[in-house]
């Protein structure tokens, strides 16, 4: 990115930004002013997403009060846009006959996800008043894990049998024009519903009318079991370079599709929670409740504590040693930092690599002789640099040889480290982003103080 | 992710690379018995994702043998799908008349991608065979800087002019089979291009024919400008759950458009370098040679320096403490630790909170506020109980009194400077991602050392 054009984009966000603002203080004054009315109808022209944003920056108190003047099908639309908090806001909101008017009009991967954050009872009630069709689709919709294909998929598709032609399939397509999520592909299947092709709409719009869709389909079709996890699902859509990935049963019968942008939602997640997860914050932190961030992150900080205790004891041995030679205690910090810097740049980039697919187990000895060397070359520049400055400071060229070695020895042991951990919680069917900062910290603290500290024990002559 | 589903994905997963590992491995063993054909033949029935693995895990002399068997419509497709690296070996290996060929079939924005890649000589020539149209359509791709909602877009988009009737649409579209990207939508456009709205095929089929395609597009399109950020534009897609995002010039002339699987690209790239520049990692580290890396990684090391020599500084200001009580050393590295520990969290979430656009700028105060709290408590507690093991294990309350006030202290130092900041970066236009970690650590460090020993001066005696 170059700097020009970065004004430019920065300006256009910001204004985007402050446009929204404007929309949330607008609401917010109308509220306080008594008049939910004119809160609600300043939303009337936003567009779903825009009404979630102006929603989800409103207090709870507050949505209901905005919720309570909207129309149902507005909120039925806005439902699709909110974050998971505002969702259960705007759904708590709504009595039973909206409720079931909204479950009813919505996508049913969204009357799914939202019949699932209702309590059991509330539930219940929501979808008794259901017609028996639609109830077992959301029901269906239901049997998967939440983070699976199934768990993410639409069961609203559109099949064709596969002696229909173009011009039968176009009529009935006419005919059924019943509001599907994405309706971009067909998918041609048997009376059993096995998938046999897909088909475009605009290989149907332009073939010729009385070909067969079997002619037209493509029958290569990539699909995903309804058990896939999702960023599984989500890999594959974007390595092929889909739209939608239709999930098939054990037995290659279609259930639903996943698309583009239910997976765009789910690597967003995934790249936070591995974010999250190697600094030890839960992947649900969200910066609202402060004892709900104190009790994501307080457990990850009692874990290091092990580590840092543990280092710290290494220290206590050599207490002799620091008390001769005082100044190496403000090394100390040196060299614990400087080992994990150089063992947490190697762990990030073995992470996100095995995450996007580009590095797997198989790899694992070629990366490590790749990183032993990496961290030798690391250790040497960064040992050298220190060890002079340690020299020029101290002036004593043995402080500087002794801080140089350490360097050398932790840098090297936390750049492999880096790939060692996350290729063994692989191995063990672990998130590989899985707290791996603990282990590499304790493996560098240790290595770097036992070496340094030991090596000044042996040459503390020469040191004091 | 409940562990029952675990077992199921990895193996399916694992089960898929097994595959893609053998397909190299057996081009590998081809190419090595001089079989270059074979080896080619191999390739014959794949999917052009899938023939792109295969080549990213070849030598590049191995790559040039098989891509002088590959039929250039293969490669065209080829292209496409393969990582930077690989695309530019396939390109070397074509001949001129084939990379014309190439380049006339191909995608216009991938085209463009690979025109950029060439050296200006190769370009030249392999521009110079190309029709006036299809070199245009390129010149003007390479016209944007290459992150830009422009840079990303594809010009083959399908326009209708707003007098057509919906059969008009329909029968011209027949005609022009003209092969573009994402055919899902048209774009009504007046005779200067301007957009007037946008029409989805679904919509055409169903419409009633003599309808005028005013009547059935959108006219509330979202559009984004063509020097619009990519990440932006990505944003705004996956924010209105949109698989195509139209491109306007500053007049609102249509220019081309930008679709969820480029986007989803920009999204896993801007994740994966906010992830890098958080440790110091270069965004194009990929793990390919020792030298690129250290070169990638030692600048963030050598800044990292700074902070720990000026941490060694306080920590000499105190030699004379440290002499008379030589277990505080042994404590500094858990103080530098955990304090660092606790901001980098706060840091990681606060980044990636701004990158998923949840809050921004505006948010700085109420954040700081609410941070503080946290830092408080996160502070007391880990405060308390390094305290406790300290008054445990060396039977003094005082030092273990000494150590909770740092811990403390620095704690919420931490987590306070882990909001300042990302939001001063901001503030002056720079990514809130890059290089937090050294000056929170800085921050951390001097603030829990100045506390920690200085109050250990004052206490000198109740230590020792």
């Amino acid at each position: 990115m170059t700097t020009q054009e970065l004004p430019r984009d920065r300006d256009e966000r910001e204004e985007r930004e402050a446009i929204e603002d404007e929309r949330v203080a607008a609401v917010t004054d109308l509220l306080e002013a008594g008049d939910p009315e004119g809160a609600a109808e300043t939303l009337a022209d936003l567009r779903p997403a825009e009404v979630a944003y102006v929603l989800e920056h409103l207090d709870d108190d507050e949505v209901a009060e905005v919720v309570a003047q909207l129309d149902t099908d507005v909120l039925t639309d806005v439902i699709e846009f909110a974050e998971p908090h505002t969702r259960s806001e705007i759904v708590q909101s709504l009595d039973a006959e909206a409720l079931t008017e909204a479950l009813t009009e919505m996508p049913d991967d969204i009357a799914a996800d939202v019949v699932q954050d209702l309590d059991p009872e509330a539930a219940a009630i929501a979808m008794e008043g259901l017609t028996e069709e639609r109830r077992q689709e959301i029901e269906q919709l239901l049997t998967y894990p939440e983070d699976t294909a199934g768990g993410r998929m639409t069961g609203q598709v559109i099949t064709v049998a596969p002696d229909l032609t173009v011009s039968d399939t176009v009529r009935s397509l006419r005919e059924t024009a019943a509001d599907t999520g994405r309706p971009f592909y067909l998918y041609v299947t048997d009376p059993h519903r096995h998938l046999l092709g897909v088909l475009n709409l605009r290989a149907l719009i332009t073939a010729r009318a009385n070909t067969l869709v079997t002619e037209v389909m493509r029958s290569d079709v990539i699909t995903v079991d309804a058990y896939t996890d999702q960023e599984e699902a989500a890999r594959l859509l974007a390595r092929h370079n889909l739209l939608a990935l239709p999930v098939v049963d054990a037995d290659g019968r279609l259930l639903g599709t996943v698309t583009s942008d239910d997976l765009i939602d789910v690597l967003e997640e995934e790249a936070s929670e591995d974010m999250y997860r190697m600094v030890g914050v839960h992947e649900e932190e969200d910066l609202s409740g402060v004892w709900g961030s104190v009790r994501h992150r307080l457990p990850w900080l009692m874990v290091n504590l092990v580590t840092a205790l543990s280092a710290a004891w290494v220290v206590s041995r050599f207490e002799g040693t620091v008390e001769q030679v005082a100044i190496l205690a403000a090394f100390l910090p040196v060299i614990g930092g400087q080992g994990g810097n150089a063992g947490i740049q190697t762990l990030t980039v073995i992470v996100r690599s095995m995450a996007l697919g580009r590095i797997g187990l198989r790899d694992t000895s070629h990366l490590i002789w790749r990183e032993a060397r990496v961290g030798i070359l690391l250790g040497s520049f960064t040992g050298l640099a220190v060890g002079l400055v340690a020299y020029a400071w101290q002036h004593n060229p043995w402080l500087g040889g002794v801080i140089m070695l350490a360097l050398l020895v932790n840098i090297t042991v936390g750049v492999v480290a880096g790939v060692l951990i996350p290729m063994a919680l692989e191995k063990f069917d672990q998130d590989p982003a899985l707290s791996g900062g603990v282990w590499l910290t304790t493996a560098t603290d240790l290595s770097g103080f036992f070496a340094f500290l030991g090596t000044a024990t042996v040459l503390v002559d020469r040191l004091s």
